[in-house]
């Protein structure tokens, strides 16, 4: 497991490597050029992940080498650093799951929404937004901006009819998705993209975790707040169609491409869930947390 | 107004021209070569998009220029080339607007379903197919394949929150797309994604006509036919959301970029509609014909 992320760094995209014990953050270029000097380090994370497996095992061997020279200049804290999201254009917009926890699809309307089939909807690359970037609400457009904090998982090879039980294969790693929805637009276009797809409104990060698989993952829980106040937690096992699920069922036939990201569906607690619903206002800082991952924090504006 | 088109001539990607009066095509980077020997050609249609006025101003005159020497060999048969889609990789899935022709929205329902806004779903670049391509029906996932014979327009340049009478600023060029749909997909996950975005499910072509305006536009009736029998037909203006409202709404929120492709929604006629519904198989031959830019011709498989 390595914990990669795209950041500006000396007003350059750069590759990096967070170490969650020291909270230091691995400038991967500079530590590929200390180490081995003749090895060309990949300008951003679609490229890093087209390299596959030669690219993990030598950011691997090179994170080691580094750990064991803490205060060198390749190590840096996060504050030298702008954030950005791991992957900042996917090959395709970002598929969503809509009501993938039973009890979300409740809060929504009733046992009637529970979906049979996984529904599916896409955000494009011009709403992502990385970690700590202040998020405009669009108040021009939506008075009812919603949260909705989700796990996001990240293809890492092309692939067509994945079976279920390879499909963890396909999985580079996984990230944190803010599926910031605004209601009035959801509901008024009924299709939910545009509401799902302003621009912002896919805040994701912070860091992309590899070599995850099903066991690392049944573990974990996902909260999410607003200002503090736990408004989602749910352990990942709640999902009504798992990771595997969604793979197979969406690659059936649509070719998957390293680099694509699915998200794989909300808790309940959602703002629109709410009696009567609460909504988004300027100055509320949005975080969502999986232990594995970390947290990923964004304040509206 | 040019007929640019996407083809594989001796195995490489080239830009070309389509001269709709002796049906025969300009290799583009080849009359570049012979007239303006320093000028660089751009080697695929979003590179020409992003280059914007000063690409178009060239190419017209190395077109002009060309037709004077019609024995040249910059000059092609459509039979020397293999067809691609104008765009095989717009920065975002294709935007596609639902039940956007009053009489289509009624043939799948009723009164009731005529959109008051307008319903927007996405397809991903991996759906793209090209003129003349076959078509795989995916019957392994679907019984029920669909033709939608629609309008699609480009974007040319950057904007968001783009004013209606400023719309038209923004459109490169139109050209049209088979939206193929399953429709038992697409009942069954809702969200109209996964029965849209099947692989080779947006077949797009056959070239982009570049400077058109609603005046050009508003005489033209879209014609849609299986096997050669009339299924769709219908003037352009008879969509409820016209080409500047469908930039405004959209944009008001989402930045549209160069190469971003939006389709305009389909007429009345569509398999589904009929007493009984009437599928595709494998065999049939769908052409999409609009006198401003050709037939788009698809063959199932």
């Amino acid at each position: 497991m390595m914990r990669l992320l795209s950041m500006l760094y000396n007003d350059q995209e750069q590759l990096g490597i967070e170490d969650k014990n020291s909270s230091q953050i691995l400038v991967l270029e500079k530590a590929f050029q200390h180490f081995h000097p003749g090895t060309e380090c990949p300008a951003d994370m679609i490229t890093a992940i087209h390299l596959g497996e030669p690219f993990l095992n030598s950011a691997e061997k090179v994170l080691e080498q580094a750990l064991t020279i803490p205060h060198a200049e390749f190590w840096i804290s996060a504050n030298e650093i702008e954030w950005l999201a791991p992957i900042t254009k996917p090959p395709k917009n970002i598929m969503c799951v809509g009501k993938n926890y039973a009890a979300h699809a409740r809060e929504l309307g009733s046992d009637a929404d529970i979906p049979e089939y996984p529904i599916i909807f896409t955000k494009p690359h011009t709403s992502i937004a990385a970690h700590e970037q202040h998020v405009d609400l669009h108040r021009e457009v939506s008075e009812q901006v919603d949260y909705e904090g989700e796990v996001a998982i990240v293809i890492g090879k092309k692939g067509s009819k994945i079976k279920r039980e390879e499909a963890w294969d396909y999985v580079y790693g996984v990230t944190l998705l803010n599926d910031l929805t605004a209601r009035d637009l959801q509901a008024r276009h009924k299709q939910f993209f545009l509401g799902k797809s302003l621009d912002q409104f896919s805040p994701l990060g912070p860091v992309l975790v590899t070599n995850v698989n099903e066991m690392i993952t049944a573990e974990e829980t996902i909260t999410t707040k607003v200002n503090g106040d736990i408004r989602q937690s749910a352990p990942l096992t709640d999902m009504i169609f798992d990771i595997p699920e969604l793979i197979h069922i969406i690659s059936r036939g649509i070719t998957l491409e390293p680099g694509d990201i699915i998200a794989t569906g909300t808790p309940a607690g959602v703002g629109k869930g709410m009696n009567p619903p609460q909504y988004l206002r300027a100055g509320d800082e949005v975080s969502i947390h999986l232990p594995l991952i970390g947290t990923l924090v964004n304040q509206m504006k």
